[in-house]
């Protein structure tokens, strides 16, 4: 890979250029050694798209359901980006979601930019990469951006955790509230969505989620999730969801907490970025001698490895 | 926890006290704030022992055959330590490991020490707290030390080929030998051992290791990995792993390999505390102001995140 002109780059997706955008994303992706010029470019766009995590277990309708929002959202004329991040997706980013057939309703709307994510050279993986495509995407101007993770590991519920809004799909049956405590996703949900809601079992799913939520411990400022029903096969609900979004939205706004998840999502992203950083000059001491010589004086018992640990951390 | 004596637990554990030896490996395990005096005070005993890694896929036979060759090694009057380390285990380390009937053996024997291991507190997990439980057998007077890993993990596989001598056990049938291609263990054997070889298919599983082994790259000074037979539960082929450990052993000593697999061995747990102790730096700056005001100053969009993260690490 050459040099690429960043402040070009970033130009020309400011002004809608899906090649750019996607060119930049790729840059994120594969931890390229400009990533710090990337995200110095893109800083002064911070903060101005609505960052919407949607995570919930394999066959909920994650895909149909962000679909819809997406022709939801484009119907009232917002620009949308969709990140879909999947650890254990073969997909080497860079192409648009051919295989999810659903996503091409929008492969030919400019105003509409998706792309999958894995975490092929970021250091710190996907927990660095997707907040700087998140940034990407901010700079390209999306109000609108859907993060859409498996919400099967805990990585993923923490990417999803740092959107502005969360939402968590649930399904009938399956046991699906009883996992989503298990996983940790009911203390992240801002909004639980009871998709496939036509099928039997959704008021018992609605009822046990009420249930958790009435069990659960508040402050009398803080949100109480809402759990909406939907059914995305056949765009019902979608308008719910959004209403949903919104309404947590405006709440974020009001209560300052927005400003507080912002500070909180920046502070994750910074540690995420400092330690890949200090692993990596760890790694490039590999090559040189002063870990060669300190390992020789460990393994000679002339040092301990702590002390030889401080003073390669000395030497960084 | 209260402060312990170091100097004093090390020196009793020097004298074969089995109580000492088990609260020194438990601050390893828990990541005591202690650890750097215990490395310290450990440090001159460093590079005593002969440290065996056995590894393996679960049913291959593992604990049986690390029982047996602590019987034989004990034969010749050799002080043993062995480290069982699953990281899946629900053991809370510090016990011996009661439900390991065949070990209960040895549980009698002062001349013998048995340990599993956890990472429970550990900065930088398994991979961090097996080579400072090695030093405190080392330190103990352990002459062999067997590692005992569940081959499945990359992980796994790493710490065991941190040992001076690897052992990788398989079993015929099960598709074992494809699957330790698969699992990177083929580049990591200094023995194979086909346990179980009284099964039909053991002919087959060695033929396809031998012919695994014909097909690898190796100069003219390398070691061509062993290939040994035995059936651990009726306590046969034992006596042929020890005389290949051995084996290895000098060849190991006379290449001057063994100097080097040390100071890798060395270099390795370095880097692991070194990225250990910058995380916990890290972790400790979330309390502080300074991560907070370079979070919101990332929010604002007035510095970017690798920028903060440049910033953040200056005032490690």
């Amino acid at each position: 890979m050459g040099r690429h002109d960043i402040p070009a780059l970033v130009a020309k997706a400011r002004d809608g250029d899906a090649r750019s955008v996607a060119r930049l994303i790729s840059l994120v992706e594969n931890g390229d050694p400009q990533l710090p010029e990337v995200a110095a470019t893109l800083a002064p766009y911070a903060g101005k798209s609505l960052i919407v995590g949607l995570t919930g277990s394999p066959g909920v309708g994650k895909s149909t359901t962000t679909n819809e929002l997406v022709r939801e959202l484009r119907r009232s004329g917002k620009r949308v980006g969709v990140l879909a991040v999947d650890p254990s997706s073969p997909f080497t980013g860079g192409a648009i979601l051919g295989d999810r057939i659903r996503m091409q309703d929008h492969t030919t709307d400019p105003g509409v930019y998706i792309r999958s994510m894995s975490s092929r050279g970021q250091l710190g993986g996907l927990a660095a990469a997707t907040p700087q495509a998140v940034r990407v995407l901010e700079g390209a101007g999306c109000e609108v951006i859907l993060v859409e993770t498996v919400g099967v590991g805990q990585a993923e519920v923490e990417i999803a955790s740092l959107a502005d809004t969360t939402l968590v799909l649930l399904a009938p049956g399956m046991g699906d509230a009883i996992q989503a405590v298990k996983a940790g996703v009911l203390e992240v949900a801002d909004v639980f969505v009871i998709n496939k809601a036509d099928r039997p079992g959704a008021d018992a799913t609605y009822r046990d989620i009420q249930g958790m939520l009435g069990l659960g411990e508040r402050g009398p400022g803080d949100w109480r999730p809402l759990v909406v029903r939907s059914t995305a096969v056949k765009s019902e609900g979608i308008d719910d969801i959004v209403a949903a979004i919104d309404k947590h939205h405006g709440w974020l706004d009001q209560s300052g907490r927005l400003q507080a998840r912002r500070e909180r999502r920046a502070a994750v992203e910074v540690e995420a970025i400092a330690l890949g950083v200090l692993r990596a000059r760890i790694g490039d001491l590999r090559s040189g001698t002063a870990l060669s010589a300190l390992a020789a004086a460990v393994a000679a018992g002339a040092i301990d490895p702590y002390a030889a640990a401080d003073e390669l951390i000395k030497g960084l």
